[in-house]
């Protein structure tokens, strides 16, 4: 059957999605407006139907990657306007409770939108109920594929029994921990690594205050940065405030009663206790246990012109850039474009999504880890404010051209890699004008010196064979 | 049941050893030597039983690290003295036809030994035969596994049926891509990787003469180093010769018709030709495909007090140091001593031997990949041949001292890592004494340039200053 939405030649395709999360549901849409036929599989009951579960994050930071791919399915303007809590900064909590604000963006006062993990994943399924073309099943698990013929076998959790099927295109967004990733380490020339960081993390929960209003000042990323760990914290819409203890597994584990927890909040987080309330507190922690944070790269994401990871499936990445969602949507943005380049050739396609994607997923991937020591320790010290300052004014005097390495990442959609060359660029000015300044700062001293009928060629004449070097 | 070998208090383990290649067959001695009940499972048919099959590497270099594993079962003897073809140093052929020698060690004379991977696999799991407490099971493909519980199920390939076993120790030897490992994969906070290089390799034939004797100087690993690609040979005991061609994967491809790889052959290894015969060239090279090389890392290689990888399934490595097997044999060798050490306590064994393990296998690894770049382009350079040259001279002078990294790695059994920080040690005295020489040269040409009173303070002066630093 051949439905052609636009009027070209181009084929029906008969696609079938692994996995019902928030990259999945999004690439249902985006296949479904293409006028494909869809069928999204997932694992778990549908989100619609389940009460919000512990362990998961529960909340996330939409930012300009994901709301760009959100905007093409129609959904940006709620999400942002309607829904989610804008958040301008950082507000980092010193240890004895005051407070300072680093905005994200001095200049122009962009912000980053706290969204609820449930809320947009029930709301992309929904809006997927008005396609025709898109067909949603529930408590499926994979067990097995065979990637080469494009068939996959589902076992019903729930009645036991197992349905085969073929797809012309299989899309694996499954997550970190994709079965459909996993039938592809045995294909020849698949590389693949997953890391595990030596940190968990645990959630907590301020509650809304009495009026059921904010405990704290809503509009921000909340940070109590500690050096070797962190806690932070983001609004929630109603009211209350999910908290993330990140630490080193040792550290959790060394917290094993009630009192050398308190004793450990009480000289770290003094200022939190009262928010979170010191019964709670000791309920999630002790109800919890610490979750491992890994770093997932592979490549190619593709196998033939038959299938293709996307999101956390093809490049799971740490969560201190608030980059997860927003590069696994932006995937989604990104084959569309090319669907439309090549008109749904799956054959031209997916190879291209694979060999110019992964540089930038690779890139994020290590801007995340790096952002983890800039959250929990750099912010507190004086040369990382400097610079913050630095950069801040000179994307002021140079907007178009001084574009800081988070506003890059965040508030555009420069491919991730080129963020990293682009701070490195800066890097290397930075790190010319203050030789320059230095320099002259020391021949100008050397200068009165010798008019001092002090001569020293030991000084001056190095540092006038590096000048005429830089001109 | 207790058989206490010894006459220690120690219990008498229930081992499984999964995979009966080189090293889980090795490591069944190893566990049989100290008194425990191996049970040894191997997917495969009894290579004892098996023609010699294409694909796999069917000959291997054995150096002292290999042989140190082996003398402890008692084999090393008649590997080396009566099995072995010692391999001095290698033979490189340049594209003219003419020959030179880069002796491994000028000094000592050591050598490494070809042995053929079925001839010694089938010693390994003959030795085994003459211990009553192991048992071998061939045909037997791992299909399932409680890492945790020790249970493993196996299915017999040769029947359909499934088995399954439970026991105190699950030694993982089956290889670059392990099932144990797969299962292992599951496991939170276990780092792996598997990166495949763009190269491929492809076995040729170069056989015996008509009186049954060696084409080439037997005593020697043949190279023809092209810079992107290369061809090695290693001598097999019936005066054959097994040739590897490693090459990207595209050359490979692109030589798709008898013309081209005739033409390709002529241009790039022409004394070949007549060595391994045109018709045998043309079937060998179109009879065959290139086999991928993949690098493995992991770590922790221990589940619990369960489970641990050894070998190839824990550490797969390139194979340009000659060291895959040499690193295989050698964790059978070190585990013995751990468990020598911990009296066969695996709560102290396991943890101990992943932990102080993974750094040296990853340091073979890096080398192994380091050293592909010396063999096919290296080695031909003036820099490299002055270098070794030096290496030869220094470590003559001061033999104790003076270990060359090659040496340490392939005679010495120094850790991986320490061979690596050693190398590190010996550029950074080199490249010391090699810039107070040239700043001697320098200052003495100076001196002179002065006392022909054509004074130069902009030479002198910086050149004293950096003395000054250096003493």
């Amino acid at each position: 059957m051949a439905n052609l939405q636009n009027g070209s030649s181009k084929k029906r395709l008969d696609v079938v999605v692994v996995g019902g999360g928030l990259v999945g549901s999004l690439e249902a849409l985006y296949l479904a407006k293409r006028g494909h036929r869809v069928r999204l599989y997932e694992f778990r009951e549908d989100i619609r139907k389940t009460p919000e579960v512990r362990g998961r994050s529960i909340n996330l930071a939409l930012s300009i990657r994901g709301r760009t791919a959100l905007r093409d399915v129609g959904l940006e303007k709620h999400i942002v306007e309607s829904y989610g809590i804008p958040m301008y900064g950082r507000r980092i909590h010193r240890l004895d409770g005051s407070t300072y604000n680093i905005p994200y963006d001095a200049n122009t006062k962009q912000g980053i939108y706290s969204v609820g993990r449930t809320y947009l994943n029930s709301l992309l399924l929904q809006e997927s109920e008005s396609y025709d073309n898109v067909e949603r099943f529930f408590h499926h698990k994979l067990i097995e594929a065979n990637l080469h013929k494009g068939s996959l076998t589902f076992l019903k959790t729930n009645t036991n029994e197992t349905v085969s099927v073929t797809a012309d295109l299989i899309i694996g967004a499954d997550g970190a921990y994709s079965s459909v990733r996993k039938a592809m380490l045995k294909e020849p020339l698949f590389d693949f690594s997953q890391k595990y960081i030596e940190h968990g993390y645990l959630e907590l929960c301020i509650p809304a205050d009495e009026n059921g209003g904010f405990q704290m000042p809503p509009n921000f990323l909340h940070i109590w940065p500690r050096g070797e760990f962190m806690m932070i914290a983001l609004p929630n819409q109603d009211c209350s405030w999910t908290v993330t203890l990140f630490m080193p597994f040792i550290k959790f584990k060394n917290l094993d009663t009630e009192e050398k927890l308190l004793d450990f909040f009480e000289a770290y987080f003094p200022d939190s206790i009262s928010l979170i309330g010191r019964k709670k507190l000791l309920e999630d922690f002790f109800g919890g246990k610490p979750s491992p944070l890994v770093a997932i790269k592979c490549r190619p994401y593709n196998v033939d012109n038959k299938v293709l990871l996307i999101g956390d499936a093809a490049h799971a990445v740490v969560p201190f850039y608030g980059q997860g969602m927003n590069a696994g949507f932006e995937d989604c943005w990104l084959l569309d474009k090319l669907m439309q380049k090549h008109n749904d050739d799956l054959s031209k396609v997916l190879p291209e999504f694979s060999d110019t994607r992964w540089e930038d997923t690779f890139a994020i991937s290590d801007l995340a880890l790096y952002n983890y020591v800039e959250m929990r320790d750099l912010v507190t010290r004086p040369t990382y404010l400097i610079r913050k300052a630095l950069d801040d004014l000179l994307s002021w005097a140079l907007p178009t051209v001084w574009v800081p390495l988070y506003n890059s990442v965040t508030f555009s959609t420069m491919p991730y890699s080129q963020c990293v060359k682009n701070r490195q660029w800066q890097d290397k000015i930075l790190k010319r004008a203050f030789m320059i300044l230095g320099l002259s700062i020391l021949a100008g001293g050397g200068y009165s010196y010798k008019n001092n009928n002090v001569t020293s060629d030991m000084i001056l004449l190095p540092i006038r064979n590096i000048f005429k070097k830089l001109f």
